[in-house]
């Protein structure tokens, strides 16, 4: 039997009657004559509930136990999901990270998968089971200890399994019928695109576009797993959602193709540090110790040999790099007079491939801005994509002038 | 090192406060020189949701997907419970139930512990952790799946930590502080016990006096682990709860020590059975296997071949035993005309260990319960107690004066 992987977000499967419309999807492909992996993700609000239960415990908290904690949200959808299933007659049973098992490197709350042996579950539908629901987000590390992939990992299980698995297609259910050119509540004039490239999705996940994680897309490039991202609240049909694909599957590449935004990031600002060869590695050295998800980098002119240093990271890692950095001080082996951290700013980000082949588009995006009085604060570019910091009350401002500025509304 | 377990109830880590506050208790004995095991319970209601769940997705669900779905409260109190104390330097870890692992049979959401290894954590202790945090009600089956001990089984989990690792003592911290006559809330005069016998304690606990699990009694008297129960809200003290022991340790025994009643007991009537040898086995046979605790069983007189026979089972097996009686009539295993059940009902018990050797208990209890105007459905007895069934209603009015005519509150 061909094997479909189907993933159910959170809002997939908020409420018992959700769970039950997400099941019934799945009896339909079942009825189709597939062997479906359902990977669930926790019903909305829990993990956010567990994650701030364990950030009010301990705000440096042992990430083991970090895992420990917010993985069990999953758990209760895929059991209750099984249960759903074989109230519909679908032979069914649920599997928890580590009962399949889905091996992990022991990177505690951000760790990656690195193998998923298929024997266990095919064994199975061997025997006339027709859907495996497996937990998401989750796995076991070499120690035997419980980890977790990073928020939104369900999306990666779901990929990793795909893969894993030879699956026919991975489907993405979520709360959007697709992705758009830029988050419909805040540009009305958004579009719904019918494809994009893995590269270009891969730039919009990282920046914010919460529609898929980065490294879902990231795995689905590299293992070619045709990905398809579609709403559960729309009526089932062949062309709904968006096709992430290879970029030669698409006829024509816009300039650009989204803007994405993020309020989960916060610039750090280190001032008055030692201007000498090594010093960026003296500061990012701790700070990739820590696990510390540094994206932007900035650094001054310097003058009479001392510079500042600015970088940008998820606002919920500022605690943790302020440690790394006041620990790396304490140790001597990095100076500075103070740390700054401003988590009051926005990313907004232009992707296009089309960017490799025409100029001036960071031109236009600097202009727009400018246009409409807003200060840009740091700035990073990639060949498809250029973002900037900004004041976050400029966020939604930013975001619509540059969709009319690139005209996006227009197929 | 002496090792202690110490149990909090879902009262007791209903929230981070008193999560903190649990864990000042464990700190404390950790300062006295133990290697402590702590065994959580969910946060109180966080089960019943998950339970309430299970039943409306799939009301004769399937017991693996049950377990598996249910379990998961006491994952997050145990890694709140380690992160918490972590937070005050007393080195911990969780532990989920198969990853110590607390092997178990395959009967799913009633599971028995076979067989706890003590290798995996003594080792931890040995390398200077203080503190193994385990997650109480569950463990894993021969099959490598998560099991379930029934409501309550933290206690279990608890007693057969104290015996696995030769415990000094095992304190349930409750939200009680200690055994009483009767339940207080019913009547006003109840009367905190300081002993009270394994025997004593096994039939009240197994009469609906909620306190500690039956099986953890019967463990506890098994492997005769010193059992104290205690409130977590008062402060701390050697004095303080019920302990639970040997008979011999008892100067003076009561006739009667306690009234226990519970709520969740229904009676079933099949009516107009065949009246036939092995009748009985054809009810009760199918029972068991579908794993219902039927507890009273009453036979009518026989007239013209056929009777009525009675039982009762706890409320939330109903379903279950209609549908096994049902099977077993459609299956011609079985003939009766109709069965009813009556959820309606309270079941009182009397419990005391001077009843072996004093007579006439029994019939003070009737008079008492005439004298007020309740009616008795069903009776049944044991060597230490006198249960009866009546209505609901009467439920409270039963204990009370019982429990006056019997002058428990009179050390």
């Amino acid at each position: 039997m061909p094997v479909l992987v189907m993933k159910f977000g959170g809002t997939s499967v908020a409420t018992l009657d959700r769970i039950k419309r997400a099941a019934k999807r799945v009896a339909l492909e079942v009825a189709k004559g597939y062997d479906v992996i359902v990977i669930v993700s926790a019903m909305s609000g829990k993990t956010n509930e567990l994650v701030g239960w364990v950030n009010e415990t301990s705000p440096l908290y042992d990430a083991r136990e970090y895992d420990a904690v917010v993985s069990s949200g999953e758990n209760v959808t895929a059991g209750l999901m099984a249960l759903t299933l074989q109230e519909m007659d679908v032979p069914a049973r649920s599997w928890q990270g580590w009962q399949v098992p889905v091996k992990t490197t022991s990177a505690h709350s951000s760790a990656r998968i690195e193998e998923i042996p298929s024997d266990n579950i095919m064994a199975k539908f061997g025997e006339g089971m027709k859907v495996a629901v497996v937990a998401g987000f989750q796995g076991i590390s070499p120690e035997g200890r419980i980890t977790t992939l990073g928020r939104g990992g369900s999306d990666t299980t779901a990929v990793a399994f795909a893969a894993a698995f030879d699956a026919e297609r991975c489907d993405i259910y979520t709360d959007v019928d697709g992705v758009y050119t830029t988050d419909p509540r805040i540009a009305e004039k958004a579009r719904k695109l019918d494809k994009i490239s893995f590269e270009e999705m891969l730039e919009l996940a990282s920046l914010g576009a919460k529609v898929l994680q980065t490294r879902s897309v990231e795995l689905a490039m590299r293992y070619k797993v045709k990905l398809r991202v579609l709403s559960s609240f729309e009526e089932p049909s062949d062309t709904a959602g968006t096709l992430v694909c290879d970029e030669e599957e698409i006829m024509e590449s816009n300039v650009v193709s989204g803007i994405a935004y993020s309020r989960d990031e916060a610039k750090m600002t280190l001032q008055s540090v030692e201007d000498r060869p090594g010093i960026a590695a003296a500061i990012f050295g701790p700070l990739s110790n820590a696990g510390i998800n540094v994206d932007m980098i900035i650094q001054n002119i310097a003058e009479e040999g001392r510079t500042d240093m600015t970088f940008s990271c998820p606002t919920d890692q500022v605690i943790r790099a302020e440690k790394a950095l006041n620990d790396a001080k304490a140790a001597g082996e990095l100076n500075f007079s103070d740390l700054i951290a401003d988590t009051n700013v926005a990313k907004i980000s232009a992707v296009g491939i089309g960017m490799r082949s025409q100029s001036g588009v960071a031109a236009k995006m600097f202009q727009t801005l400018s246009d409409e009085g807003i200060n840009i604060k740091v700035i990073a570019t990639s060949e498809i994509k250029i973002s900037v910091l900004v004041d976050r009350k400029y966020m939604e401002l930013a975001v619509q002038s540059l969709h009319d500025a690139f005209e996006l509304e227009k197929a």
